[in-house]
Parts: C-alpha cells; structure tokens; sequence
C-alpha cells in the first residue's frame, strides 16, 4: 500500500521537477575539478608505484648508476612532458573584469575576494537553459604574466602550501626521530659549523656572485632582480639533501665520522636554511618600512635569524618533553593506539604551534623528534614504539618519493617556469662555488682545533655530496609571483634535478676515487645478533623486534658499526650529559637514578612527586646503566646481561630513507 | 679578502634595493594566510589530542554513558562556538566587479578565471606605496548568498573534497581489511537486503515524506525544494554510521551474528547511498536534457545505481587481486618497506581510478580492502602485515575522529549553515521513520525464509543502531551551492550530532533493556593464548606478534567469540568457497594446493606457470589446511599443529576504531 502511496507520489513530484540549469552546470563542473583532483593523485599514486617496483627491480639486480631519487626524479620528467605535450582537454573560461563605479577601495593590495554578478552586461546567447541572476565569489589567486600559459595550471600541480604544512614535516620529524645521536655529539662542533656558519657564508657568497652575474647581463634581467632576491636564492639553494648519498653510505658501510657530519649538517641545514630565508623576507619588510637605515635593518636581520632558531628549537624541545611527560605520568600505554595517536599528534602540533606564532615549523619538529626520541621513547610501550617507527619511516618514504617525482613532473607543468640560460648557469656555477666555500675554508678552520683532522679526501666527498633537493624546491616554490622567483624556481628545479641524478649516480665511484675508506661495519653482522637478543629480552615476550633479517627495522641497521671511534666530546657535552642524566632523564622517562636521588635534599618532596613507582621498583640493573649512559643514547628500560656494554645498547637510530638498502646487505 | 669584497658590494647593493611595495604587501598576505591554515590545522591538531587524553581519561575511569565519537562532536562544538564568537581579527576585502565592455562570453555558467588589472578605476589614497600595474587572476569560488556572513569564510574550515580524497577512503579501506568475513558471509542474505534493497526504500520513503512535509511548510522553503532535492536528502541521511555502537558491541561482547549484520550493513550502505546519490544526480542531468520522459530517466538512474555499483566492486577486487599478483610473483617482499608502500599505494590507486572513471571510488576501496586481506595479506612479509594493519588502524583512528570533531566545530564556523525548524524536526522524524522502514518490514520477510530467524529485540537494536555519521555529513557538504543544499547540510550535521551523542550514549542501556545476550566470548581470555601461540610459531622467530596483552592489535580482539553458531551459508557461498579454494586462493596466494592440481589437465602448461616454488614445496600440513578452508578465512601461510581447527585460525578480522575497547577487557 505504502509502497504505492510512494510510487505515485514520486511519479507526481518529478513532473513537477524543475532544477535550475545554472546549478545543474555547476554540478557538472564542481564534478569535472572532482575528477581532474583525482586524476591528479592517481598520476603521482601511479608514479610512485611505478618507482617502488623499478626500485626493486634494480635492488633485485644490484644497480647502482641510478638511484631511486633520481628514478623518481626521471620518471616525473617523463611523465611531466606527456602531461604537458598531450594536449589539453580541460579549458578553462575567463573574462576581463573592472570595478564597479562606485567602488570605495584604497588599498594598495588587490583585494582577497572579487564580487561577481552574473550575467551581467554580458550578451548570453539563450534558450537552452535559464539565465541565473546570482552573485559569485572569486577569490584571490596570483599575477598573470603570460596570459596563454594560464590554461595548464590546473595540470598535476598543487598548492605549495601542501608541501610546507603536509610533506615536508614527517620526513624532518623522521630525520631528528631516528638521528644516531652518538657520532652526531662527537662531530658536533664541525657538523654545527658547517650548518650554521657554512650555509649562511654560501648564501652570502652565492646571493653576491649571483647579482654581480645578474648585472653583467641583459638589462631587461638585470633590473627585475635586487640583490635581496639573489640573496634569497643563495639561501634557498644552499641546504643540501642527504637521502641519495647516505642511501649509498649506509649500503657501502662507510666511516661512521663521515656519515655522521653529512647527515648531521644536512638535517641542520634545512632548518638553517629557511630560518635565513625568512629573515630575509622580514629584512626586505623592515627595510621598505625606515626608507634608508640599512645597517639596522641588517643587524635585524641576524637578530630574527638567531631569534626565530632558538625559539622555534624551544617549541620543539618543550613539545617533545610535554609529550614524555604525558606519557611518564598517565597510563596511557596500555592503550597503544591512543598512545600512538598522541604521540604523532603531539609531533604535529609542534610544527604547526611553530608555524602559527612565525617561528619555524620544521626547525621545532626537527627538535621535537630529537626529543621524542631521547625521552619520550622510553616510555612507550613496546607496540607503540613500533608502530610509530614503522609508521615515519613509511611516511618518509613516501613524502620523499613524492617530493622528486613532483619536482620532475612540476618541471613541465607547472605554469610558472621562467627560462633563462644566463641565469640558470649562472645558478649552477655559483652553487658549486658556494659549496665550496662552505667545506673548504671551514675545514681548515676547524682542523685548527680538531683532534682528528678531517682529511682531505673526506673534505672532498663534503663537497661532492652537496646535492640539493626538497628543502630547496619546496622553498623555490612556496612565492613566484615575480618573474625573478620564477627564473629562481627553474633554476632551483634544474640544479635539484642535475645534482640528484648525475651526483647521486656517480657517488659510488667518487667515494672509490677519493679512496674513502668503505666496509667499516664488516664485523656488524656478526655482532648483530647479541644486540637482538638483548633488545627483546626473553621477560619482553615475544614482542616488538622482529628479528627476521628481512624485516629488520632500518633503524637498528646502523648500530655497532665503527664503534672503535675514540671519544672527543667537548667539555659542554659532558656538562650536558650530566644534566640530561641527572635531572632530564630521571623527570621525563622512568629512567634510573630517579629525581629522590639526583636532587639536593630540601627538593625532595617535589622529586618524590615527580619520580614513578615504576622508577623506584626498577632493578639494579638498569640503575648502572643510566649511570653510564651519559654519552645521550636512548637506553632500552629492560635489564640487561652485564656482559654488553650499554653503550652499545642503542647508541641511537639513523635512518635515511633507504631503509631497504641497510636490509641488502644482510640478505642477498 | 674574498669575505671583504662581498662585505662590500653586500652593503652597496642593498642601498640599491628597491622592492616593490604591492610585492612585499602580498608576500605578509601570503605570510598570514599560511599562519591561518596552520592554526586551522592547529585547531583540529589539539582537539584530537584532547579527544585522546580525555578518551584515556574515561577509560581509565569507565565512564559508558558519553562515548568517544560524541566526545570529539562535543569538543569540536565547544571550540566551533568559540571561534564563532570570539570575534575576528582577519578581515577580507572585497570590491564588487563588471565585465570589461568588450566582452564575448556565451556562456550559462559563470567563467573559472576573472582576470582584474589592478589598479583600475579605483582611487588608491597613495604616497607611502608605489601603485603596481598588475593584472591578478581571481578563481571561481562559490555563489554568495549572504554577504555578511562571508568573512567568516576562512574560519577553521576545509574544502569538502579533502573528506572525500583523504579522510573517506582510510575509514573504508579499513572496514574492509578488517571485516569480519565469516560471520559477514554467513549472515549476507540479511546484509545485502537491509543495505541494499533497505537504504533505497529508506532514501525514497524519507525523499517522499520530505517532499510532502515541505509542502506544507510556508511557500518560500516550498519553492526552493524539488522532489529530486528531497530524494537526494533521503538518500544522504539513510546510511548509518557503525562507530559508536560496535565500539560497544565489542567491549560487551554482543551476539556476533547482530554484530555482523550491524557491521555489514553500515559497511555496505556507505557505498549504497554514495552511489544511490550519484544516480540522483545523473537523474537531474539526464532529466534536464531530455525534457520530459520521466521513465526513461528513471530507469537510466537505476542502471546507472546497478552499473557503477558493480564496475566499482570490480575495479576494487581487480585492483586487490593484482597487488596480490604483484606481491606473489616478485621478491618484494625481501624489502617490507618497499612492500607497505606499494600496498597502500595500490589501495589508494583503486579509490582514485574509480573516481577518475566516474565511478565510485567508496566501493572500490571497500572492495579493494577485503580483497587485500583476502589475498594480497597472505604474500605479505610479517613486518608488512603488521605494518599495514597498525597503519591503517592509526589512520583510521585519526581519521575518524577529525571527521566528527569536525561536525562539531563546522556546526558554527562553516559559512552555509541554513536554519529552518521545520526542515529540521521532519528531518528528525523521516529519518526514523526511514530507519524503520528499512528494519521492520525488511526483516519480516527475511525471517520468512531464514532458518534461525532474527529475533524481535535484535531488529529493535537495529533500529536503534542507526546513528548517522561521517559518511552523511560528507555527502551533505559536498555541495552547499543553494539554500535547500545548506538547508540539508544544517539538518543532516544536528541528525549526526544527536544521534551520534544521544543514541550513542544509551546504547549500553538499549543493550540491557531489550535484553540482548551480551558476553558471549567469555572464554575469549581463556582461548587467546592457544591461538596466539599458534600465530607465532617458534619458526618465525621473535617476530611480529606482540603477545603481551596490553599490545593485542584490535584485528585479533573478535577471534573465538562465539564459535558456537551453527552455518547456515547458502549454495552460493558455498559454489564461492570452491572457486576462492580451487582457483584463487592458489592463483593470488602461495596457498595449497596448487593450480597444477587443482586445474584440468589440459591447462597444466598455464597452471605451471602461473605456481611458485613455495607453492610446490610447502609441508602436508598447509594442504590439509587450505581443503578446510572453504568458509572464506583468511590461512596463515605457516604450519600449524594438528589439533587446532584450521578454520579458527584466522576467522577474519573486525575491528571497530576502537581497538583499544577491546584491550579494556583483558587489561583492567
């Protein structure tokens, strides 16, 4: 009954069905942008996994001329040319608009939103569909230079934003998470001096060559750009990318020391790097503000430079011990998921609480993930630890992937490529003079006062290996409204291109050239095996580790190798250490000795307060450890035979992406 | 040297340094624009985090009668109304705009681009900035309705198709790599028709009622409904979400059959609806085309509900079986990071191939979903399967809960909120007349044929289990272009809001009150470890598995409940079960026995082929095995001791977003 009732009714009611034309076209459109956004995802879905099989494909069959960053990399070339020269079936509709006449608008900014009454004085040749008498809103995009280019800029290309807020914080979270913080100590000193003092020398250096480059060409080039925008390129191009040569370093064994300085100053420099470029956008602001006081504006500059650093490593040190002390004094580790789900939570807000007060989102994460590591870790449970190891890893690995696949593909389809030979040799000459300018000068500095000099075929493999990469295009393309940004990104494109493909492939044979001393780690497989029993004990179950060789986590690939290195820790890194043992670990983890302990007397019932039963409950054991752990590594909080030292416990995790290369070697 | 010539032509290069003051303005508009999406992103960054911890909180406390799906609408209502009134510091300028004279535009759409030459018949008050010469693109953002509520347009809000691209197919795909299948398979007659046969009558009887209430209603809300408006308002409210209720479910250990068919049902009427409102739309554009012949555009919509729905399954199942193919016949899986990445990039690939064809992208994830578990997890290294799960799993988890924190913060902040009472209470009231519609007569003529038939107090839970959730709300903000669309998207938000925090909360005590057995996997506890034991056999090292309690992944939780339930499968499943054991298992899978055995003789050449040498060489054990295990479970791919039943081994998996509910039980 009800059924017909329903039946004639709906009959009756779509007779009467009239939708307006207007509304069913913009259906029909919003559903086109719907499948143009997926067919966008599903290129780079495709082009990813197109990369992971030839990956495997060349493990299988032990290549090494290419890399997989450089794979990525051609493969989006690739792709990027059939997406740009297949021709278009997307048009894109436009018309020329000017305000109203009684326009009251006084700003010297074209305004966010434009009003759009349609149709309006416009002739629509009718009949077919009803005319709408609606307002639109049409929100704010960019500058068009090149009218005709417009209509492929909805081709496979996406807010840089995306890159800043989604791509790149997991794979620097990654980096600090899983940093082998004992050769990072050691090498200290060189690593901050070639990150900190090195890339702000070859920014300086490659920004001055480059405008001296600029003046001597075509005035047309000439006059779009000012010497803070060749700055700003120098900024922007001297971070260098560690993932194709570690990936090689980690799979050839190669001296610890080495690894440790390039990994190190390239995680560092990245922060470095952005930090300076920001405080060369504020110093152009400051500057166009007083008119002509340059000299301030200037030490303003070093000042926001300083400023923004240290703040921004606060924000991600205090983030990361909120964390560990959420999950020191809850119990929230009985529920893995929840914990896990904190803890990348905790990480991510670190980024953004950065970013929203204008510090540095990936200098905090980069600090965050240090932290995380060396407190928050220890409190998690074990199935936590795992999956969030397991979880970064494969983020890192895909947002990496990305990054080169989109540089390749970006290359041809992103609509704001400027081309300019002078400039983009230019470009190449000056960022390899400025990369030596970082290494050389600095080393003879530093072996000045280093006890083990750093050689000079390891100062050349330092030069060799400053490829850049992701931190520099996601920074070429965050502004190209100008046509100086625009021949700054195709250059910056190019340069990451060039150096990831043709550096990355030779790396191998420069590494022999150079005679750099490989296979250090020889004796790792032989000691691999105590180091996993001791890190799933037996009272740990059967949980955690997988100690299949096949599945080895790629940050357990990197203990025990060189661990002959004599000590040369400066005398504020052990003043660090004991207060990290003392007071930080004791605070933040269920480390041993607890707070009762470490504190003088009249603070005991705090340190009472602070301290766990579980810390207290603690055997022996792990009370000599903590004792001796002081060099920072993260110490596992099981007992362990006293025949290991434990040191070697968990001297740290470096990962680079390239997990799957540490796992070759052990298998094949 | 060098350092003072740079010193140099640094200081007198930037006395030269000119930027141009509309560059630097939108650079500090760019600036502030990134800083408002990160403290958008912040927003929902800390109330997630807050959701965990109070989650943990009410866990710890066992607090049952507010649950944690209502908890995160709550939270994000609490902040929504906040940010609503707490007053705004970002302003948006706008001026309103006419096309230039010369126009030649014949459309009856409004243009994608307006292109504004900036300054142009406006007065700028200058002197303090140089006046660019610019032209900026503008781009189609949406019509206006009301200009004063625009400038809360940037407010803690997304664009629609992030739920759809990113934060749908994680939940689904995750439905469907842990659906339980044996008790889905056994109870199928019951879920496909209340999913199929029952979202469809839900969604017509509600359009209808709808349709009728708003005649009633005062002539201005009348006019701005068609049928087709309310047909596509009942076939967005019909589908339930399974969240909040299975959550419970599996704390309280509820009849497994009811669990299925809840579980399945909600699966399954996601697709439904999403599909059934696709064809809702091609009705209206098949319908303005031609005019005037309804039954043919009827028709049209349901071939186009029956195609879709089936190209999609079979673009999932396809996709599924191919990442099984690729994981069986390379080594990929010497590589588990390799491995993982390619198996979610797969998975996402068969969303977004289906959505690039205009299918729908829901079901083929789904799909894709039980096909990976039901092959493609069989290949997989251990390190995989424990990654892919946990991963999705968090993904799940986080998705889950952003998607109704959102509900929650939306409910104020989103700009095309439409209030109208009576919309609102017949929303409340059709759609659980609709519910009832799908439950009641539906199970009437189930029970007719089904051997234990479904009892009354079971199809009162039913009823009772409909809350709405994510999948709603998706498709409700997926086009707020006129006022009935936002009249919808209001009604159907408060529908989830109420239902979810409402009904949600009660469920504990709708459980007691109809007197649905509860506790049925009381020897759950007692079972697990035999099983546990034989997922981890000594074989395989210290792998994988977590056996400590506290680290159970919630996959495992439902094992053993239950298993007294007598089968009831019907002759097709049964035909199924032949196929799957006979062709596709040893086809997809390194599962006995093998094609040359399974295949006629004439095909042996293929069938060689087409076998691995694991196939050939694996024990007598895993044969006998995989001849047990036509009921559709998943076999683990390791010998197990003889007295188990193969069939319990790996009966499927289920997991709600709350795994760590099932942790509670074994824990406390």
């Amino acid at each position: 009954m009800g059924v017909l009732i329903f039946v004639c009714l709906f009959l009756k009611a779509i007779s009467s069905c009239q939708a307006s034309g207007t509304d069913i076209a913009l259906d029909a459109k919003a559903t086109l942008l719907h499948r143009i956004d997926s067919l966008n995802l599903l290129i780079y879905t495709c082009l990813l996994t197109l990369t992971v099989l030839t990956i495997w494909v060349f493990k299988h069959r032990r290549v090494s001329w290419l890399h997989e960053t450089g794979l990525a990399v051609i493969y989006g070339l690739i792709v990027g040319a059939i997406i740009r020269y297949a021709g278009s079936t997307n048009q894109i509709t436009h018309i020329d608009v000017h305000p109203a006449p009684d326009t009251n608008y006084n700003l010297s900014v074209p305004p966010d939103v434009l009003r759009f009454y349609f149709p309006d004085k416009i002739k629509i040749s009718g009949g077919d569909a009803p005319v709408p008498n609606k307002t639109y809103a049409y929100s704010f995009r960019g500058e068009i230079v090149n009218i005709e280019q417009n209509e492929i800029d909805l081709k496979a290309t996406f807010d840089p934003e995306i890159f800043f807020n989604i791509i790149l914080p997991p794979i620097i979270f990654h980096a600090g998470y899983c940093l082998k913080r004992k050769y990072f100590f050691r090498n200290l000193g060189a690593i901050l001096t070639f990150a900190m003092v090195g890339t702000a020398l070859s920014a300086l250096v490659i920004g001055a060559l480059m405008y001296g480059c600029v003046q001597l060409m075509p005035a047309s080039l000439a006059a779009s750009f000012t010497f803070l925008d060749t700055l700003y390129f120098g900024a922007l191009i001297s971070p260098t990318d560690p993932l194709t040569v570690l990936a090689i370093f980690s799979q050839l064994k190669v001296d610890v020391n080495l690894y440790a300085m390039i990994f190190g100053e390239s995680v560092l420099n990245d922060a470095v790097a952005l930090v300076l470029s920001g405080a060369i956008q504020n110093y152009e602001k400051r500057y166009s503000n007083d008119g002509g006081f340059e000299i301030t504006a200037f030490l303003g500059a070093i000042g926001d430079f300083i400023g923004i650093f240290s703040l921004s490593l606060l924000v991600g040190a205090f983030i990361g011990c909120l964390t560990a002390l959420m999950t020191k004094f809850t119990h929230v580790r009985d529920w893995p998921l929840l914990e896990s789900a904190l803890f990348v939570l905790t990480s991510y807000a670190a980024f953004l609480i950065a970013e929203v007060c204008e510090l540095t989102g990936v200098v905090a994460v980069l600090f965050c993930g240090i932290c995380q590591a060396h407190y928050t870790y220890n409190n998690l449970s074990s199935d936590s630890r795992n999956r969030t190891k397991q979880l970064f890893e494969l983020l890192n690995f895909l947002a990496e992937n990305f990054i080169f696949t989109y540089i390749g593909v970006s290359m041809f389809t992103f609509p704001k490529h400027h081309f300019d030979p002078w400039f983009i040799i230019a470009g190449f000459i000056t960022s390899a003079l400025g990369r030596a300018v970082n290494i050389y000068p600095l080393s003879f500095l530093l072996n000045l006062g280093r006890k083990p000099p750093i050689p000079m075929n390891f100062q050349h493999m330092l030069f060799f290996s400053g490829l850049r990469g992701a931190m520099s295009f996601a920074l070429a393309i965050r502004n190209t409204v100008s046509e100086a940004r625009q021949a700054m990104l195709t250059t910056t494109s190019l340069i990451v291109i060039a150096t990831v493909v043709l550096q990355g492939g030779a790396a191998t044979h420069a590494l022999a050239y150079l005679r750099i001393p490989t296979g250090q780690g020889q004796n790792d497989e032989n000691e691999a095996l105590p180091y996993r029993d001791v890190r799933s004990p037996p009272e740990m179950g059967f949980g955690l580790r997988n100690l299949d060789s096949t599945q080895q986590t790629s940050c357990d690939r990197e203990r025990g190798s060189g661990e002959g290195v004599s000590g040369e820790k400066a005398r504020l890194a052990r003043l660090w250490g004991a207060v990290d043992s003392r007071l930080l670990k004791p605070l933040l983890t269920h480390a041993r000795p607890p707070l009762t302990e470490t504190l003088p007397a009249f603070m005991s019932p705090l340190a009472r307060i602070l301290t766990t039963t579980h810390q207290y409950t603690q055997g022996d054991s792990s009370l000599r450890r903590a004792d001796s752990d002081s060099d920072l590594c993260i110490d596992e909080p099981h007992p362990v035979p006293t025949s290991i030292d434990p040191q070697q416990l968990w001297p740290g995790l470096v990962d680079t992406r390239i997990s799957v290369e540490g796992i070759t070697g052990s298998n094949i």
